[in-house]
C-alpha cells in the first residue's frame, strides 16, 4: 500500500504517551488521532461513540472464532458486521480507517495496533513509551484523584488489557523492543523533551 | 554510591552496539569499556587474559551454589576466589572494577550487566541497541566471513548467552524495555545516527 509519513504510538498507561502523541503532532502539524478514530468508526457505522467507547482496545474472543467459521464476511460482497460483538466491530473499522487515513494525510496515532495494522507501510516510525511503575502511579493518582494502592490496581489492569488487545488482533507480544523504532521511558524526561527526541530521531531518518 | 557520568550500552548481537558505544565515547572524549575490562580483571587476577576471553559474559551456575553454601567470601577477610571457575571469577572481578571505574571517573560501557552492576547510580543512562533479524544476519556475514545460515545460528546463539550471562546474574530479563532509559532499533540508522541520538538524549537530561 501506499503510506504518508505516519507515526505510530503505543503507550504503556500512565507513561504520558498520548501527551506526547498529541504534542507531537501539533509540533509537526499534522493530525492526531486516538479518541477521534472511536468517533470516525461511530459515524461511519451508526453505532453510537459510547457503546464503542466502553469496549475501546479491548478483545473478545469471538473474531478469530468468527472468521474460522466463515461467519465474517466483511467487504467479500455481503456483510455479517451486525453480528459480531462491538469490541471486534470497533477493532476493524478502526482497522479500516487507519488504512484509508494512511493512504491519505500524514498523521501521529496513538494505540489500536496501529503499528501492526500499518506493518506493510514503508514511512511508518514505531515508538513505544514507557515509564517507571512508580511515576505511572502518581500520573494516575494525579489524573483519576484516587488513592496510589487504587492507582496502581488501574495502571496494571490497563497494561493487562492493552497487551491482551495487542496480542489478540496481531498475534504478537505489546511492548517487545523489537516491534518498535524507537522506545523511550519517559520517567527522567517532560512530554516536550520526548517530542523534541522523536523529532530528532525522524529528522535523522530524513538524512538518511 | 557516588558515581560519575556513565553511560551503559547493552546490544543484541549483530545490532552495531559495540560499535556505537566506542564511536561516543569518542565524540564524549571519556573512556571506554568493553574487552577492556579483561584485560583490567586479567591484570588484577594474574588470570592470563586469554582464559578470561574464552568465558567471557557467559554464565555458570555455580556463583549461586558458592554463595547459598557459604563458600564464598571473598572481600570478608579470607577469599576462595581461586576455588571458583572463570567465568565467575571473571563476573566478580569485573563488577569490582566497574564499581571502582564508576567512582573515579565518565565512562561507556558495553555489556558485563552493568546497567545491573551500576543501578544504584543515578547517572546512569541505560541504553538498548538492537536491530531487525535479517540486518544483524547481514552484519555477522560480513565480519565474520560465513554463509547466512551459519551467520543466522551465531546471532542466535550469541543472544541467548547474552540473556543467559544477564539474567544469570541479575535475575532479571535481558533486553526487557523497563530495564533501559533509550531503546534504539539500529537498523535503518547509522553508527553515527545512533550517536547523534544517544547524544541528544543526554543533553536533554541535563536541560532536566
Amino acid at each position: 500500500m501506499s503510506c504518508n509519513k505516519i507515526i505510530t504510538i503505543t503507550r504503556q498507561y500512565g507513561s504520558g504517551g498520548r501527551d506526547i502523541g498529541r504534542a507531537l503532532a501539533q509540533k509537526l502539524e499534522v493530525s492526531f488521532y486516538d479518541k477521534e478514530l472511536i468517533t470516525l468508526a461511530a459515524k461511519e457505522s451508526g453505532v453510537h461513540p459510547e457503546v464503542f467507547e466502553e469496549v475501546d482496545e479491548r478483545p473478545t474472543n469471538s473474531l478469530l472464532y468468527s472468521l474460522s467459521t466463515g461467519l465474517f464476511r466483511y467487504g467479500n460482497g455481503f456483510s455479517t458486521m451486525n453480528d459480531l460483538p462491538v469490541n471486534d466491530r470497533l477493532y476493524i473499522l478502526q482497522h479500516k480507517i487507519i488504512k484509508e487515513l494512511a493512504e491519505k494525510e500524514n498523521f501521529v496515532v496513538v494505540g489500536r495496533c496501529a503499528d501492526y495494522v500499518l506493518r506493510d507501510c514503508p514511512n511508518v516510525v514505531k515508538v513505544y513509551i514507557y515509564a517507571d511503575i512508580d511515576s505511572r502511579v502518581q500520573r494516575a493518582v494525579e489524573r483519576q484523584e484516587i488513592d496510589p494502592a487504587r492507582a496502581k490496581q488501574a495502571v496494571l489492569k490497563a497494561d493487562k488489557n492493552r497487551a491482551n488487545y495487542y496480542s489478540f488482533y496481531s498475534g504478537k507480544k505489546w511492548g517487545l523492543v523489537e516491534n518498535y523504532d524507537l522506545c523511550i521511558n519517559s520517567t527522567h524526561i517532560s512530554d516536550a523533551q520526548a517530542v523534541d527526541l522523536i523529532i530528532k530521531y525522524i529528522d535523522i531518518l530524513n538524512q538518511a
